[in-house]
């Protein structure tokens, strides 16, 4: 996976992130991803002001966002040296997050297709479920 | 609807956009809206680098969060003097949006009840549709 | 598309439906389909008991039953020739139906990709929306 | 519960099922659920040829509409005295139930509110995911 480096200092030591800027990624995040001892894939930020909407909880785009994104690292070994997109992402809002709480995204393949690959998820803060997600990738066709 | 301006330069010169700062809504807009001739909502901006994803394509958490903020907008006169929180945002991606297109907004009150809102709508860039989007408002009882 | 047939008598004179037996179309249905003047997919049913669940209502079973064989006739055209299966039907249900009354299904196809169509709905009761629903169907490779 | 009993004999003695004829449960079904040593709900069927489509394998809307039945019964506890309707339901197909099946579905409820209760499942066919369901109940505030 290129363009990923892994966080040497603070709270998330040791979790990759992507190497970006300019882009939406790095706009909103960073947000950290790392394997756990079972091999599951665990995605986690510290929530801040900037990912709050007017009313002073976590936007719901910012968390669609880090399903979008914990959609393929929960997919990790699955796409291995392949690309793609996310076809479907279905999202359901059960409790708000806020500003200085730990954000974490888990989640699992329900079954990976040869064009499809299905996955789903939660976000929780501090072991509250703020969102549950169900997506639907679609491989890409190399090029060349 | 208080935290609302109206543009008055610019290419979205007379729409209204979030007066808002060190928010979610700050950071990756602005995003612009008002209502058309039928009075219907139309949701609006030019995409730039920053809500693009390291493939150069609009990143889906930049298109959901437009469609969780339009959402809202296109409910605008049932949600009149009440707030509401999302609780459903089932989104479908079908093709991919650039920098510099001009992305639009719009959608249908499927049905407005007394504590539920059903609204439906798609996200185009340049008229391709990149995004349908179906979501449930719920009515927050207000404070007092 | 083979195992179908024009319906000769009857409200529903001129429809097509399957031609099956045993099956969970057979059990549940008919349900009829014909393009209406302007090439649009429009289906229909007349609400029976048999529809109903227990507090007298149209079964969302049934909604949904109804939605997915639509969304196979709302792509139609793009079908023609080839197979499919549906890999995700979402469903909101906004309205009950009632025994006696015409339900009415009618659609859009979204994009018809390479792989996957995209196909979004509504089914109506007498006017009145009962579910929108929004689908994607995967073409299946021809065998042989 | 009322209009619930238990099944005396055969496969599922033990379990309950509606006790109604005449409506779409009764015409699809029986559909049977039990709790499990940790009070967590199970639903069963052996799949028959009326539940299967016209390629052989069960139908879409067969899945869904167990799907959907078994959202208020693994909501159960949480709806004991109250009546609700499904306001949501999305379905994703990851692969085909055959005639002979035992046909499964689990689930949990990820929160139950004041007005909404959220509960997600799956259904298996000897242990293979067949769909996988995300739903929300919306509490019916008792009449009279």
């Amino acid at each position: 996976m290129p363009g990923v480096i892994i966080e040497t200092e603070g709270e998330f030591a040791g979790w990759r992130r992507f190497d970006t800027t300019d882009t939406f990624d790095a706009l909103i995040g960073p947000f950290y991803f790392r394997q756990d001892e079972n091999g599951r894939t665990r995605g986690a930020f510290r929530a801040e002001q900037k990912h709050m909407n007017m009313g002073g909880r976590m936007h719901g785009g910012c968390l669609m966002t880090f399903a979008d994104i914990a959609l393929f690292q929960i997919a990790y070994q699955e796409m291995e040296g392949s690309r793609g997109v996310t076809v479907q992402l279905d999202s359901t809002f059960v409790d708000g997050g806020y500003v200085g709480d730990l954000i974490e995204a888990t989640g699992e393949v329900v079954r990976a297709g040869g064009s499809l690959i299905f996955v789903r998820g939660q976000i929780t803060d501090e072991g509250r479920t703020l969102l549950t997600f169900s997506g639907i990738i679609k491989r890409m066709k190399p090029r060349g």
